[in-house]
């Protein structure tokens, strides 16, 4: 009997059997553009930070840490502005956590949750996990999401909770503020928490607008962010999210007492105070992936708009072909799934050249 | 307008409106004996091992962690013993997360699990953010819990999940393993998966037996554990469980990817590394346990056999105001709910001792 059948022997719940885990492969390759890292490393003064910053837990680390870390909450709060405070801010081990709370909070048997796909395929899992059905909205043919579209499914649906991933995971394009405005709306009827998820803001074009301007007034809206991207930090497992205070409540009600460690919450405020020299590498990741989209337009394909830091393209007759060609060649990308298709991470000038190169060549032959 | 009738305005789950946030008060006091932490900081060798993990990581932390966290299951089945390996491992931010996966994966809507008042309180909270319903067990008079009883009303709740939490919090006494295996069998009908909660196991007396003996041959049976107590890592958040190798696949379904920071996968790897260094001061809270009950049943007062790194004890008139006074005096302990009765946390000698003599003076007026 393998682990597989062994597996399907327990009394695991139903939904789940058959289920394979998430996840992107882990392999060794030299080149790793897979999934959306900062592909720049810490800067010095940023590691010596965070590691001092360590370095003053460690005598308390026998204690249990700060259940409401004020200090990170103020902190995050200080360096997303727009008037905010630490009563509006949540903090767990990734936003994959953040909004699982949220799932939790104001999703749960009997409720429901709305994405549009193609998106962060973790929002049907987390829904899933929770016991909250997933109801899978649609695009426009090129994966856009218009406000009128938009509206008018939620107020079809009227789910509990919405997704709108801005901008959006694997597409890379981000929503128009209207939409936020328009879906929100739409959500009244159902008291819809609306759930922008903005884990790429930082790597927007100039002149993209940020749900954060949205919220005053607005007490069913929320905006999620994450220190993985432009903070360089998937390693830290720091994600967040601005709300009205009243959502963090809601939230407190269903955390896990002490789910952020000390050494977490020490690395993140360090961070934080260390964030000119973090995000110094956003602006050189944006070069690189407009460069991305240029060229690939160059060689015939057909990369979407992107205010993140990867870019999703189209055109390809064998796109599993070509992903496997890239990583013989020690350039690992993503495929999502989605025919025609890959998604690459703008990485350094070099990674990015390299990923180029091979594809060029390898369309060549 | 306050905040509390905000949240009441917020489309929160029905089953979570009126309740309060779990978790103790976190007061600034000199002596903390309320959360049974190992009040010994870590030695220094642990905390120089754990900032070398720590700046070990920092060149990769703009990276995904390992998602399997191999290289700390490893170590975590070398600490275990009982030809344990890597694939019987699974770990998490502290044993309450390993909880809730568990209940994601073998609860949820439609399901139930069961549990034996006093007893560990994240135990209903963990069912209630899973949708998992909960069902309460009863115990003697003395809080104990005999094979026979347990099995008995396994049998006629025929729960999906059964906890037993041994040493018990708050009543600090070990089950027999006798219970273990009366309980696993009578699951056998409902399939029930039985989780024992070992997290204070490091403490119990020379004799008393784990449930890791009973892991061959039993696929429904999970033993939790933690580094927050004989390890002292309660600021590091790392719980884990041994069980066959299917419980750990089935999680990998629920599980959030990454959930498990780089920092503190190095954190735990290296204090296990160091595991006779950080538990020398096992032993030495041992004999302080055992002191508090001795001294206590000197006070007239009714301690509960412990196996844990506290003592509940019983015959106060009026806990809450030994609550009180002792606070007033600098010693915040644990009044957890139960008539006549409080609990400590069993700290240094001079802490151990300032709480003796304070609670003797307090019951001498």
């Amino acid at each position: 009997m393998d682990q597989f059948e062994r597996l399907s022997q327990l009394p695991l719940r139903d939904d789940l059997r058959g289920q394979h885990p998430y996840g992107a492969p882990q392999l060794d390759v030299p080149i790793l553009l897979n999934v959306n890292e900062n592909t720049f490393g810490l800067p010095l003064d940023a590691k010596e930070a965070i590691l001092k910053a360590v370095a003053d837990e460690l005598d308390g680390l026998n204690r249990y840490p700060d259940r409401e870390f004020t200090e990170l909450r103020r902190a995050l709060a200080a360096y997303l502005g727009h008037g905010l405070t630490d009563a509006n801010i949540w903090a767990a081990n990734g936003s994959n956590e953040v909004l699982q709370q949220l799932l939790q909070a104001f999703g749960g048997p009997g409720r429901s949750a709305m994405g549009f796909p193609p998106t962060y395929s973790m929002y049907p899992l987390l829904a899933s996990g929770t016991g909250t059905a997933y109801v899978a909205g649609v695009r426009g043919d090129d994966y856009g999401l218009t406000a009128e579209s938009a509206a008018q499914q939620v107020r079809a649906q009227a789910p509990n909770v919405v997704f709108l991933c801005s901008p959006n995971n694997p597409t890379g394009t981000a929503l128009g503020l209207d939409v936020v405005e328009a879906v929100y709306d739409a959500g009244e009827a159902s008291q819809a928490i609306v759930i922008v998820d903005e884990a790429y803001a930082e790597f927007a074009h100039a002149g993209t607008g940020s749900a954060l301007t949205l919220l005053e007034g607005r007490p069913r809206l929320v905006v999620s962010r994450t220190m993985s991207k432009a903070f360089a930090l998937a390693g830290a497992r720091v994600g967040y999210l601005a709300s009205a205070p009243e959502v963090t409540d809601a939230i407190r009600l269903v955390r896990l007492p002490y789910h952020l460690s000390a050494i977490t919450q020490a690395t993140a405020v360090a961070a934080l105070r260390n964030s000119d020299a973090l995000l110094a590498n956003v602006e050189a990741i944006k070069v690189q992936r407009d460069r991305i989209v240029a060229e690939l337009e160059q060689m015939g394909l057909r990369p979407a708009p992107s205010d993140s830091n990867f870019v999703f393209f189209g055109g390809l007759e064998d796109p599993v072909s070509v992903w496997e060609k890239l990583l013989a060649d020690g350039v690992l990308i993503r495929d999502v799934g989605i025919s025609g298709h890959l998604r690459v991470t703008a990485g350094t000038e070099a990674e990015t050249g390299a990923f180029l190169d091979g594809l060029r060549s390898i369309l060549a032959k």
